[in-house]
């Protein structure tokens, strides 16, 4: 019987030719030495040394210890590295040079695979923004009156965004409840995640140059999933009236793998119906591409899927988040970070955060480890995902995970 | 009668050897190569050169085309740095060496000095929320109910910070008027300016170790003005419930010059009576030396001075600010700059902002070149501050200056 070779994966391999997400990887061997890789099933390539060993033009952007000089380099050598690697693991002249650049995932540290220039985060479901706001405002309209109207966003700090597998140190802070005289200081108790997609920047522009939806796919370079981790109690005493701050910015996580756009084709789907007439940098009605991804998220609290957020659902396209990003002139850089906020869908299990889950902490979640409204010491959140890939084959978007050391 | 020499100043040059404030500058002969000098009466010093010169053992974090490699160095080194520096400007035998190595300002070009990691922004003036709050909700309290628990902030866009005389164009995007019956579209109407001083990180710190009231001088570098130019309807539009986003984010204009801390010990001045019991993190009633900074700012709108800032009269000192940004865990990068939020004093003539001084646009400014509400096209803005030196000589802040250029 021959022996089997890390090329031939299992039918149906979610991590096959038709994804190979980039991240950054060391070995044990070499933990100083970080290097560019691709996935491939249970297998990471060492992308540099396979263009070294097949001369590839592309070699130089592949070289360094973060994705950012490929992210820089455009999609032309982004389409171009990416069909050199196909040809690499689907032309059988190529196996003997391909195998021997393979290296278990099991043997390889994974770190953050870009260095972040800004990180955005958007609120672009419906079905998020309308239960957050009939548990905060019973009274009120549901959504804000900009709501349908323009993606609302923020920006949220990028020197803590981390890869996954890091650890997330409960945060600690003011919280204010109405029937405390004054703020009490200690660390969160209604610690929760924000299950969300991220979308990564590689090619800049120019200060007073807006980047209309159809440049899109010239500017954003792949998807990764994210975690938003929001200490609420920290967040409601502080939001108003400047938005989000240390309710959010103690840890974000990404996950290792950055799964270029020219993977998820297959996943294109269209948004929504719009109820509202959009103004036209962000009318995506007569789009040549359906700016909607359907890609399935599963949420898992120490082993236990506890939602399936449908990022398809999103009422906000990621083309027209970076199109409201850059209408009033601001810049784009390599490396910057927009994510799309909470993905929930219409029903009570696609709700992608524990705030919707357990109605602000009056509904418990029964696990057989314990019941849960927000998180505790010890708890492990896992967010993994799919997309429709070709030929009825998925496309694995990797995980993003986070264990919470108290403080 | 011999030679002027550019390094005899004028008696009281807000740039003398107490001041020496950093930036990064180029030639007209090397346009490429940048460099970072220190500021002297109206010259540039060329650091690296005069530290090569003089056999320094601080040559390699100044020889790089930004201060970041200086600011991660720590305090040990920015203090040898500026000795060695208030040496070569204060001892006679050292003239010859220095001489040679400055260059007018007028013939050097001044850049962004640091590369900024994240940007956050402050809103610690209770003069300017009092007044705000009741500009826009004058039937509540003018300020919300955590203002005088926590110095309120958010996290802005990094990428679009800009050097002093930088182009500003004016932002398009949306905006509502409460008679209107849907968004417009177009460039902002309401183009303001907000008067402030950033500080500067140096040394980094640790994810999940807040950086208390006393480790200030260990992380902050230093300061520079700034002006974080803001779109009132833009912004007015948008900002509830995540706070404000693309009114500000297209640009935030820097000083060219970082003003050391170690410049600024004369102009320490103890912060205003706090109203509301602090939490001991922020608590700096018996603090070593006092939180505030007399600074004092003038705003200029094309060359006519229309308020002078008070920054000894803030609520929130840096160091508070500082505090509370770390107070969850979060960790800083070197680069890091936060701001005050607009400087407003108690008086009419000391409000830091258009919003402010036209009261919303009631009130016209009238200048010698015309009535002004918001700024229009071709407008000039220029921030200039000073404070307290040593013997009565003054420590210059340098100047932030913007023109604003239509879409």
């Amino acid at each position: 019987m021959p022996q089997h070779s890390p090329l031939d994966l299992a039918e149906g391999d979610p991590f096959g030719p038709h994804n190979l997400p980039y991240g950054v990887f060391t070995t044990a061997a070499e933990p100083q030495r970080r290097r560019i890789g691709v996935r491939y099933g249970a297998y990471v390539l060492d992308v540099h040394a396979l263009a070294e060993a097949t001369g590839s033009a592309h070699a130089a952007v592949l070289s360094g210890p973060t994705l950012n000089p490929l992210l820089a380099a455009g999609r032309p050598v982004w389409k171009a590295v990416r069909a050199e690697l196909i040809g690499a693991f689907t032309d059988p002249a190529l196996r003997g040079t391909v195998e021997p650049l393979l290296t278990p995932l099991a043997d390889v540290a994974l770190h953050l695979p870009f260095e972040v220039a800004d990180y955005v985060d958007f609120y672009a479901s419906e079905h998020h923004a309308t239960t957050v706001g009939q548990i905060f405002r019973p009274n009120a309209d549901a959504l804000t009156p900009n709501w349908k109207h323009l993606p609302i966003g923020y920006h949220g700090r990028a020197g803590t965004i981390v890869v996954s597998g890091t650890p997330v140190i409960r945060p600690t802070g003011q919280r204010k409840a109405p029937t405390d005289a004054a703020p009490v200081f200690g660390p969160s108790q209604r610690l929760d995640i924000e299950a969300e997609v991220g979308f990564v920047v590689g090619t800049p522009s120019e200060l007073g140059q807006p980047v209309p939806l159809t440049a899109f796919a010239d500017h954003v370079f792949g998807a990764c999933l994210l975690n938003d981790w929001s200490a609420r109690d920290i967040q409601a005493w502080e939001y108003v009236p400047l938005g989000p701050f240390l309710g959010k910015s103690f840890a974000t996580s990404v996950s290792a793998w950055i799964t270029p756009l020219d993977a998820l084709t297959h996943a294109q789907t269209p948004p929504p119906e719009r109820d509202v007439p959009l103004l036209p940098y962000l009318d995506d009605s007569d789009a040549a591409e359906p700016g909607g991804l359907d890609i399935h998220i599963e949420v898992a609290l120490n082993g236990h899927v506890i939602s399936r957020p449908p990022f398809s659902a999103m009422y906000w396209t990621a083309a027209q988040q970076l199109a409201h990003m850059t209408i009033n002139g601001a810049s784009l850089r390599t490396g910057d970070l927009f994510a799309s906020g909470t993905v929930s869908g219409p029903s009570a299990e696609e709700r992608g955060c524990l705030l919707e889950l357990t109605w602000a902490g009056r509904d418990l979640i029964e696990l057989p480890t314990g019941k849960r409204t927000f998180l505790e010491d010890g708890d492990e959140v896992t967010l993994t995902a799919w997309a429709p890939g070709p030929d009825g084959v998925r496309v694995g978007l990797g995980e993003v995970t986070g264990r919470i050391t108290g403080k």
